[in-house]
C-alpha cells in the first residue's frame, strides 16, 4: 500500500486560530496531517528563532481528523524545526503555513511569521506554502479560499516546488464568486509610512505603539501581488531565501 | 557651515555590547552619531517587530563622543523605526548595525537581528550596513575591523548605496596582518543541520534546546561569502528585501 503524504501545518496566530483550523481541515484530504504551531500569537515575528531560551511542546486537541497536534512555546520557525527534527515520522512532503489573519503581500513578507515558517520549510527541502487572507478579523470568513488551497496542495504534491522556493499566497477579502482566479506575480515595491503613538503611563512615563499606513509605491504595475489583490485575484509569489542583490555586485566591486 | 552627516548606530546584542561600542567609536569621526539599540540581547530575532505590546526607550550613557544614546525595549527593527520617527533630528545619512558578536554570513542573514536592522534601514531609504565578526566571544578583539569599517563608512557617505540595497559585512576571526582585504560576493548556499537537545526539568517534563552544525553546500564556489571568510577576506554581500524568486514565475504560471 502506498504511504500517504506527510503534511505539516503551522501558522503564526496560534494553534487554535480559525485560519489554521480551516487549513488543516482541507489538508487532511490529501495526507497525514501533523499540526505544530505556536501556543500564542506570533505576528510580526519575522524569521525569529529561539536560541537564548528553551522550548516546550504540549499535545493539544483543537483539530479533527489529523494524526497529531502540538502547541509550541517557540516561534513559527521553531515550530518547523521542531516538527522536522523531533515530531514527524519522516520528512514532510508538504509544509503549509496559515491561513494568516491579515495580509502578507509585498513588503509584509519580511515581517511575517507565517511566511518565515514557509521559508524555513523550503530551507529544509520541503515544498512549502504560506497562506494569508487580507482580513484581520478573528471571525473572518475563510470559505472562499478552499478551492484555491485545494488546487495548490494538489499541484505541489504532484510536482514539488523548485529547491529553495516557497509560495506566498494571499487571498483578497472577497466572496467566492467575486474572485477572478490565481495570479502568479512578484512582490510589489511597497512600504509602511510609520509613526509611533506616544502615551503616558499612570506614572507619567512615556511608552509607544507602532502605527503606520501602507503605501504601494508602484500602483500602476500589473505584475505585482498588490495589483492582483486589488483586482480580485489570489496572488501567488514564488519566494526565496537568497537575499543577495546580484545585480549590484559589479558596481560594488568597482567602488570598494 | 555644512552640516555633519547623521549616523544611526544600532545592533542586536544590546546597547552596551563591546561590538557596538567599537562601531560608534569609529562612526563618530564621520558625523553626528545617535545610538538606539535593544536593552537586552536580541540575537536570532530575524525581522521581528513589536506589534502586540508597547515599546519604551531610556537614555543611557555607555558611548562617548556621540550626540545621544537610548536603550529600547523592542527588537533591532523597532530601534531603527523608533530612531527615524521619534529620535533623530533628520533622516539619517547612514545606518550602521553591529558589530555583531558572531557570523551573519550566508543563510544566517535571515535569522539575524543585526542584518534585519540594516534591511529596515534600506527600506527607510538610508544607506545601511550590518557588520559582524566571526567570533562569538563577548571579549572578542574588534581591532582588525577598524580600517575596513572606516573605508565602508567613507565610501557609503560619498556615494550612497543603490535604493533598497544594504551591505552584509562579515569579518573573519583573524589578526589585522592576516586579512587579505575586502571581497564583494554573494550569499553562499548553506544551511544548518539541526537538532534539539531534550532535557528534563526537575518535575520530569521535557524541554528542548536548539543545536546545530553549519554546512556550506558549495565549498568550491569562489564567489561566495563563506569562501571569502575561509580564505581570509572580509566578505561584503549586497543584500535586499525583494524575496521574489523571479526566475520561477514563468514555470509557476504554467502549472497553476
Amino acid at each position: 500500500m502506498q504511504q500517504k503524504p506527510i503534511i505539516l501545518v503551522t501558522n503564526d496566530d496560534g494553534v487554535s486560530a480559525p485560519g489554521i483550523l480551516h487549513l488543516s481541515n482541507i489538508a487532511k484530504q490529501y495526507g497525514d496531517v501533523y499540526v505544530i504551531a505556536p501556543d500564542k500569537p506570533q505576528s510580526g515575528m519575522g524569521h525569529a528563532i529561539t536560541i537564548n531560551s528553551s522550548i516546550r511542546i504540549q499535545k493539544t486537541n483543537y483539530h479533527t481528523g489529523i494524526v497529531e497536534e502540538y502547541s509550541c512555546t517557540g516561534t513559527p520557525v521553531d515550530c518547523v524545526k521542531m516538527a522536522i527534527h523531533k515530531i514527524l515520522p519522516n520528512k514532510p512532503n508538504l509544509i503549509l503555513s496559515g491561513i494568516n489573519h491579515g495580509s502578507n503581500s509585498s513588503i509584509n513578507v519580511i515581517y511575517s511569521g507565517t511566511m518565515s515558517a514557509a521559508i524555513e520549510g523550503s530551507l529544509e527541502g520541503a515544498s512549502s506554502v504560506g497562506f494569508s487572507l487580507c482580513d484581520y478579523d478573528i471571525n473572518a470568513d475563510f470559505s472562499a479560499t478552499t478551492p484555491f488551497i485545494e488546487k495548490i496542495i494538489s499541484s505541489t504534491l504532484t510536482e514539488p516546488l523548485p529547491k529553495g522556493v516557497c509560495l506566498n499566497v494571499n487571498f483578497p477579502k472577497l466572496k467566492a464568486d467575486e474572485i477572478n482566479g490565481l495570479k502568479v506575480c512578484r512582490q510589489a515595491k511597497a512600504g509602511w509610512v510609520e509613526d509611533f503613538e506616544e502615551r503616558k503611563d499612570p506614572h507619567g512615563r512615556s511608552y509607544y505603539w507602532l502605527t503606520g499606513k501602507f503605501v504601494n509605491f508602484e500602483p500602476e504595475s500589473k505584475d505585482t501581488d498588490e495589483w492582483a489583490l486589488q483586482n480580485g485575484y489570489v496572488s501567488v509569489v514564488p519566494t526565496m531565501h537568497d537575499l543577495t542583490a546580484h545585480q549590484v555586485i559589479p558596481h560594488l566591486q568597482n567602488i570598494l
